[in-house]
């Protein structure tokens, strides 16, 4: 099931989104509630198609908190990383970096060098402490796409990464959460001005830390609370944004996320 | 004025702390709304003694986020920061690190060494975003006491310090917000098991970096909600705690932060 909010009129909602079996195309059938930590939740009667005028989808979620992994895949990991070094390394982003499908990236005027890394990204959906990697699966409502925005410039200048990594913006999160999904090889590419990246995509199968390992290890210091987000790691290389750039996210089985960089 | 939350019978409330002038005692005015964004309150009529039944103090704001200063004292800063390197170095903490006066402060069971910071904690009041230092204090609700807690074990293979200090419990605040206080010269000091430890206080006025600066800076990437709380920096040298060792942070003009560390 894919779980959408958007915005109608400017007005806030959720929505499940569902194929329209006579003409193929995806509606959003609005929802009374908030579908992401277990409640129940009806659908409103109302449905829009996505390209409905004054409607507009937003980022499926706010997370109180974003986890990031750093060097997780191998061909991305420093030479320590890949030789099999135990340690997870792992950022925080906070709640005010993030933005929606179609919001612009804003660069800060301190900074000429944004890159972007296209990553699967695990929502939480209940309440996670203490969990081990074998009932880790059991706590994630879903997945969605993710852009981990990085200030590269800046970024050498901040040991703990957290306004590199953590402006305004610097989060992309979309189009919707996929509960359905098989996220064992999942298969990650991205677009610049429409040209694929063939050194940006991966597979999640070369993840060096799994996704039951990233929950345990972090939920072994923190509580990860419903609408919380890893992000589970850049595949490869990352690649630069120069001012009204677009970048695309396409995770198969999700979706596609698209933002276009300008300068404050 | 001081802005105090508290739970009665443990539904939480906000309250201005008063002293009677009859009996010199401190009292919770209990009111209706949130203080802490510039919206118009009104007591409630209640009014609580601080030691009465069933009332206990809690962390003053859960912030959506905690920016901490590393390396902001003169003394407690590595040579290259003393030598005037312009760059400032902020941390994350998330909401759920965040407790109360007098709640324990849990070690994970990774860790074997913790320590901890006297710091004085800005509240913001506004949302600020590319504040300019002349009118960084505009936006400032108050100040508060925090203990950054650090695992300094973790630390060492911990990149960003996200989980080594942003574990569940790494950042009392408390016991209240105070609104008229002057922050240019404040004294901070800390307490091990009643004793002071003279080696882990310090003044403000021996900042590298300013709070204006800090505001302007952090701003600059970043929007500071209302309640968002910015560490102002570790005085001089951490302290070690053990199990059961209860460490009280106190700021003149402000009052104690009172926690005991227990092991999870």
């Amino acid at each position: 099931m894919r779980i959408a909010r958007f915005s109608i009129n400017n007005t806030p909602r959720y929505a499940f989104v569902q194929k329209d079996a006579n003409d193929g195309k995806d509606y959003l059938i609005e929802l009374d509630g908030y579908p992401l930590n277990g409640q129940q939740v009806q659908p409103t009667g109302q449905r829009y198609a996505l390209d409905a005028d004054g409607v507009r989808l937003l980022a499926p979620v706010i997370p109180s908190k974003i986890y990031g992994m750093a060097f997780n895949y191998r061909d991305h990991a420093p030479k320590t990383a890949q030789m099999g070094s135990s340690h997870m390394h792992v950022f925080l982003k906070p709640s005010t970096s993030v933005i929606g499908p179609d919001d612009p990236i804003i660069c800060p005027s301190s900074s000429k060098e944004v890159e972007f890394e296209p990553e699967l990204v695990v929502v939480m959906g209940r309440v996670a402490k203490n969990v081990s990697e074998a009932d880790a699966m059991d706590y994630v409502l879903g997945f969605t796409c993710g852009n981990d925005l990085t200030l590269r410039d800046c970024q050498r200048d901040d040991l703990t990464w957290a306004l590199a990594k953590g402006f305004d913006t610097s989060c992309p999160l979309g189009p919707w959460i996929e509960t359905d999904f098989s996220y064992a090889d999942a298969r990650i590419s991205c677009t610049r001005n429409g040209q694929e990246l063939a050194d940006a995509g991966g597979i999640t199968a070369d993840f060096i830390h799994s996704i039951p390992e990233q929950i345990a290890f972090i939920s072994s210091f923190a509580t990860l609370l419903p609408g919380d987000a890893i992000m589970t790691g850049a595949p490869h290389k990352s690649a630069q944004l120069h001012p009204f750039d677009e970048a695309v996210v396409h995770i198969e089985g999700i979706g596609d996320l698209r933002n276009i960089l300008v300068s404050e």
